[in-house]
Formats: structure tokens, C-alpha cells, sequence
């Protein structure tokens, strides 16, 4: 069954619908497998049809030619899109006010099928995870070839082009997101702006990265020290309580349970040490096409993980004006149990 | 002014309206300077407010502290956040259809600010303006850093990691948009996917790249000979057209003439040389925040391009299977006229 059945059969099962119509680029790629900027997919119960324009069809034909059951239409006016269809399932989650309202005013009976789409996109075939799996591989890569070329006196900015650099010429297309990199007391922003910031003997490094293979992310995040000024008990003591919270996540976390249980395995351990409270994000999130999709895994996460789901493990403590830490792996749920999509070591380094 | 200032004064003239009330990545950018993932902004006659949860709330108070006239407050559930107001002005074209329903439910009047948003958006400030130059002038020096990096055999791919990193290390912080990366044949699709095709004697080189410097992007589209292999005669004669059409406009568009009669100054001299119909794309697009944004100079460019716009001028000729050629200056409109912000030499370049 490929993706765009995946999603027809889980919204058949909340609704009887002709048609699921989704726009947005990340949709359509998820969907069909080719990436445009415009278009829509329509799902019927036994085809798929991807509406593009002309700066995409010869592209979108040459790419989805070879028995991918996805036919490649040249874009019409929504009105005549829609015409075949009385009854078009839309993830009302995603789409703009704008369609909203052009798809109102073609008369059609409109139902929401925005969790459909989410538990389908959530739960990874075996190509995606594949796809998944090698933006993981090229992210360790670039992260041992970074290692040795981080130096004193060079910029946050610098670090980040190098291993986006690294990244790219182990073949990925371009970083999942904006690449965080924090020398010192800037780690304590867990959303830190990659800066001009030079690199100090004894600063605490922080590096969130990631980079996109075949459309799919990866995500990681690595802290160590650049040199041991003797300033580290408090830093090297919370260090190991993150490292713990984070492999107690990779064990205790299995098939069934929500978001939010698993998010409290992390967050009930650091709180044992009073350290919830400097915890200031959510356990992690899935990805996929998406740098950010479902699970959640916070106090707010509702979704049960199941097999197939890959999300991030990232606990973090961030000591305002001081450091913060953040030790994050990309996992995936496999026959119930966790396994790592990050196979560099977590052991507190000093470089 | 200031930009959120800018965008109440532009709501105002068509609707009474108590808030303005923005959600979005880019325009919450716009409007503030700061850049979150998360949050909203609401926008009253005399004063701004910055909504941004608990991961940027210290980092956006670094940021806007010192007189920017913006106000970060830690973010509220929706309803809290609105309750001061009866009417609120909404950019319906950029709000998703749930963040509709959510404020529909509140019982508030709403009204639409879309085209106040878009033209304040696309008229830049100085401060914008010089964003966009320095953008523009990191990728310009990363292309001349390029030339004598391009060598037989390198792949589009490596050829695409190679720019971006000149950027990276010229202090953008990343991509403005996927780079676009095609040797010989690909040329001839507008939106070639960069792959793993590598670069032999006479291929045609066509490169799309830009950058972000401060949250501004670069465009910029360049195409040249690896070698002449002699059989260039067709392609040589067509690039002189392309070439032409892109002068063209930039002499004949100035201010007070609408995005399809800009579009027609190029559109209408390929026409000459029965060449329109190989020129299968828009002619620019207006650059800022957004790689992609007002004003459309297209054959359905409806706004009035003015003083302070800042856009694309990119004729391009593609024959399927064959090559594409592409020439793309951005530019900004000053007292008038076109002022390019690209350059690199457009004479045609055999490497």
C-alpha cells in the first residue's frame, strides 16, 4: 500500500468521502514522493492524481513515470479539480482560510480528515525510514569530520557552515533546519541564534544539526567542552543526569504509551534532582518530511507511539546565563522498543 | 515608522479595527525583527506586542530590549490574549483555517488585512533594503569564489555545497531557497532538481542560488559554458536574446507600471523572436523576508510596482531536453528606476 492509499483508507475509516484533496508542499510530497511549490493531490478510493503546473510537469512525469500509480495532470482551476467530487475529505489543520473558503464556495460537503493525515505521516514505511536512516549516517559523518576542525577562535557562524558543508558533500540537499550552535553561556538559550561568537578554551559547545536526504530529516544534538578550564563540576554533574534521562527514555519507552507518559520518563527522573524545572522544553517531536510532525512527546502529547513512529529524544537543562545541556538522538519505535538512528557517542567529550 | 507600525497605519485606511492580529513565522519576523517558530503578534494603534512561549521569551527580550518599541510577553492561550479586543484584523489569506475557527469562536469581528499586510511587506524600509544588498553582495562574491572552484567531473550536487558554504563563510546563515545546481540537460527544466549528474566539457551551467543575511533574502541566477565545444551556435544566439529581455526591463520598468506590464517589457521582445513561448515561467517576484512575495510580475501582476520594492528580474528560455537559459538580477526600485543588486558580469561566460 503506498502513502497516498495509507491516507484514502485512514480517512475512509472517521468518513465516507469521493475524494482527500491536500495542498501544502510537504503534503504533496509526502503523498506522491515529487517535491513543486504549487499543486494539489486528489486521492480517489483506486487512483492518485498530482496536479502541477508547467514548470514542474515535465519533472513530475519523468520522476513518477515508472509505475508509481501516481498520475501527473497539468494544474486546472480549482473549480474544475473538484468538479467529479460531492463529498472532499481536506486536513482542515492545514490548509489556509483562503481554501477554506474557495472550497465552500464550490458547493462541496467538506469533512476533516487532519488526524488521518497525521497518523498516517507519523508511522514510517520502510522506504521513508530508509531515507530517514541515511540523513542520520551523513549527520554522524559530518559530525566526527567536524570534530577536528573546530578550533579556537572560530565563530559560531563558521562551525555551522562547516558542518552544513560536511553535511552536504556527504550528499544530503541542505540542513532539516536552521543549525544551532552555541560556544559557551549562549547554550543556555535552548533556541539560540548562531552568532559570531568565537570559540574559548574551556566553553561549553552545543550543537543541534540535521539535514535532509531524499526529502526526510534527521535531527541530533551533541554537547562537550572545548578544553577543561577546572570550571566544569556543576556542568560535567548535570551532564550525566541529561545522559541518564535520555537512555532511560531509549529503555523505558515501548508501543502504547502516549506522548506524555513518555515525556515524564525524562521529566519524573530530572525531577528527582530538582531538575525539571530547568527542563524547558518538550522530550521531542517526529520527524519525517517535517523537521517538526506528530508524536508529540511533551506533558501535552496525546498520541500513542507505535511502531514505525520516529521521533527525537532530547532532554535538556539549561542554567540561565550559565550552559545549558541537550543530548539528542533520533529514534525509532521497532517490535515496541526504541532504537537509535544515532550511532555517535554520548559520553561527555572534551575536545 | 516602524514595521508593525506600518502595517497598522495601512490596515486602518480600510478598516476601523482595534488590533491587528498576526501568527505566521515570517510575518511575526517582519513585524518585530525577532524570529521565533512558535507565537503571535498583536499590533494596537500605539503599541506592539510580541507573544512567544517560554524557549525564546529570554532570547526575544535580548533582542527587542532596547527601545524597539516592542513588547515580548509570555504567551497566553488564545482567548486571554484576545479578550481586550471586539474587532481584530487578521491577514485571512495567511492564517490556516483552525486559527479561523479558534478566533471565530471568541465571538470577535473580524476583518481582513491581507492587502495592507502584502503592500506594507513589499515596500522596504532602509533597514530592509540593506539586508537584502548585503545578502545580495555575499552571493555575488560567493559566485566569483566559485567560478575557479568548477571542475570536469564535480557533480550538481557538490557544485551546490560549494556555493552555499561561500556563503556560510561570507556570514549568511543559510540558503534562501533550495540551490539549483544543473549541468547540460537539465538546464532545460525551471525547477531542475540538483542530482548527482557531473559536469563535462561544453555543458551548458546554469546556477540559481541565494543566501540570508538578518532574515533577508538574495536571488540570483546566473548561466555560462563549461568549455565550448563547438556546437553552441543555437544556444549562444538564444543567451544574447535572454540577455536582452533582462536589460530591457531593467530599463524600460519604472515606477507606477503594474507587475504585468513589467512581465509584457520582456514577454513582448522574447515574442518578437518567436521566443515567448519558450519562456514558460513569470518574469520575477518580489524578495524580502520571503524568497518569494509581492509584487508578482507575471500576466496576472495586478499591484502597481512603486518606489522600494524589491524583485526579481529573471527572463528565461527553456528548450525541452536541449538547455535553459536564465539571467536574474534582483533589483530595487529607486526615484523611479531599477537599481540592480547583483554584480557579477551577465556577458556570456565560457569557463
Amino acid at each position: 500500500m503506498n502513502r497516498a492509499e495509507k491516507i484514502f483508507e485512514k480517512t475512509a475509516k472517521e468518513h465516507r468521502t469521493d475524494a482527500v484533496l491536500l495542498s501544502g508542499d510537504d503534503v504533496r510530497f509526502y503523498a506522491t514522493g515529487f517535491y513543486a511549490t504549487d499543486g494539489y493531490v486528489i486521492i480517489e478510493k483506486d487512483r492518485c492524481l498530482l496536479y502541477v503546473d508547467d514548470r514542474y510537469l515535465e519533472a513530475a512525469r519523468a520522476a513518477l513515470g515508472g509505475g508509481s500509480g501516481i498520475e501527473v495532470v497539468r494544474l486546472e482551476p480549482f473549480k474544475k479539480i473538484l468538479k467529479p467530487y460531492k463529498k472532499v475529505a481536506v486536513p482542515l489543520e492545514r490548509i489556509s482560510y483562503r481554501e477554506y473558503v474557495d472550497l465552500s464556495e464550490e458547493g462541496k460537503e467538506i469533512v476533516d480528515c487532519s488526524s488521518a493525515l497525521e497518523q498516517a505521516m507519523a508511522v514510517k514505511d520502510p522506504d521513508e525510514l530508509a531515507k530517514i536512516e541515511k540523513a542520520g549516517r551523513i549527520t554522524d559523518d559530518a559530525y566526527m569530520k567536524l570534530l577536528p576542525r573546530i578550533k579556537e577562535g572560530m565563530s559560531e557562524n563558521d562551525c555551522a557552515a562547516e558542518v552544513e558543508y560536511l553535511m552536504r558533500l556527504g550528499g544530503a540537499s541542505g540542513p532539516s533546519f536552521d543549525t544551532i550552535v552555541c560556544f559557551g553561556e549562549g547554550s543556555s538559550v535552548p533556541h539560540h541564534e548562531t552568532s559570531q561568537r568565537r570559540l574559548r578554551f574551556g566553553d561549553v559547545v552545543l550543537i543541534d544539526f540535521g539535514c535532509k536526504w531524499g526529502g526526510y530529516c534527521s535531527d541530533c544534538t551533541r554537547t562537550f567542552l572545548y578544553g577543561d578550564d577546572g570550571q566544569h563540576a556543576i556542568f560535567k554533574s548535570l551532564y550525566e543526569r541529561v545522559l541518564e534521562a535520555h537512555n532511560l527514555v531509549k529503555e523505558k519507552v515501548v508501543e502504547g504509551m502516549s506522548g506524555k507518559a513518555a515525556d515524564a520518563v525524562a521529566r519524573n527522573f530530572l525531577h528527582k534532582y530538582s531538575l525539571d524545572q530547568l527542563f524547558t522544553h518538550s522530550l521531542g517531536h517526529g520527524i519525517g518530511v517535517n523537521i517538526h510532525e506528530m508524536p508529540t512527546l511533551s506533558p501535552r502529547g496525546k498520541m500513542t507511539l507505535s511502531n514505525g513512529m520516529v521521533f527525537s529524544d532530547e532532554p535538556g537543562v539549561y542554567l540561565e546565563g550559565e550552559f545549558g545541556i541537550r543530548i539528542e538522538d533520533s529514534v525509532v519505535m521497532e517490535e515496541g522498543r526504541l532504537r537509535s538512528l544515532s550511532a555517535t557517542d554520548k559520553n561527555l567529550l572534551i575536545l
